[in-house]
């Protein structure tokens, strides 16, 4: 019987956990050495819960405001894109806290690409799995703008498909700085439909 | 900006919902005209819950009955795929109450194929999405050879890539038969990585 899930030959491995209490106090978030990972979403976290309320990402299907499932529990970027968002803005760096990070990892490549229903897998048994990329908006460009006013390119523009993905817990268990990752995809084909 | 979500240009249609209050009794389920959906599933069926116990299709991931979110909270199946099955096996049909189905619909083709992450969006609001692919198993073919004991061919091979897709509710409503779908899939793109 085929594979429902495959895993990836490579693995990735937690750089840095960031998580902000207040949500009023703005997008920016605080480096932690390790969180637990609950189905409401990252202890300490303000993004957390099961549900939340529709945002402008999803004026076509809800009217704003809507409560949904909440499948933005976690927000994960990559190392690596992150410096070739830094590099095209030329600029020294794209901290990940300027841009709402819960996780920074590093060894998997295109993880901004990571297909929906991707699930990333950690030691001690805690599962993420990935709804979506993450879109670049104006938000971490305005908090960017504050220590870099003069980007060659804008924030919005140089992050498009490298902003990371956000995703939800599968299974709960803590994680920490350092931790290897694996990762299983789902089947890979092309939709024959439009 | 690139859409996260990208439409359908077709509806397909809600023929059959189908409810088992009692997973004791077995995987039949008996039809139901209307049904609402919440965050725990579909009010009245015995798979709803936030969460559930890791299952046999997961054992390359967890072990044996760890508590995971509950992302097979609604089984769907399709009309057009479950006559393809019936063929196959030369038997006249494939009922949805053999196959443990909560919504038989019509008029998605290759509904079984749909990306994970896809959602389907009722008039109410309610909103399901896709977690992946449903794989045929031995239950339903033990329920199909009590009317059919001999087949031309096993349910579990005929029933490959057209036994529907499993997924969890987004957003609570009421669905009922005869409804319209709005299908909603991700980008599609293959990853690059193995």
């Amino acid at each position: 019987m085929p594979e429902l899930l495959t895993k990836l030959s490579f693995e990735g491995k937690v750089d840095q956990l960031l998580a902000n209490p207040d949500r009023g106090s703005g997008l920016e978030k605080g480096a932690v050495s390790k969180a637990y990972f609950r189905f409401s979403g990252m202890e300490g976290d303000c993004h957390g819960g099961l549900t939340r309320a529709s945002d402008s990402r999803m004026l076509k299907q809800y009217k704003r405001g809507t409560e949904v499932r909440n499948s933005r529990q976690v927000s994960i970027l990559s190392r690596e894109e992150l410096a070739e968002v830094a590099a095209r803005m030329a600029i020294p760096a794209v901290k990940p806290e300027w841009v709402g990070a819960n996780m920074l990892v590093s060894g998997i490549p295109d993880l901004t690409l990571l297909p929906p229903g991707s699930r990333l897998q950690f030691p001690s048994g805690a599962m993420l799995v990935v709804d979506a990329e993450n879109h670049p908006c104006r938000y971490p460009a305005e908090i960017i703008a504050r220590h870099h006013p003069d980007p060659a390119v804008g924030f919005v523009k140089a992050a498009m498909h490298k902003r990371g993905v956000v995703g939800w817990v599968e299974a709960e268990g803590l994680i920490s700085s350092g931790d290897r990752i694996t990762v299983w995809i789902p089947p890979q084909r092309i939709f024959a439909h439009k």
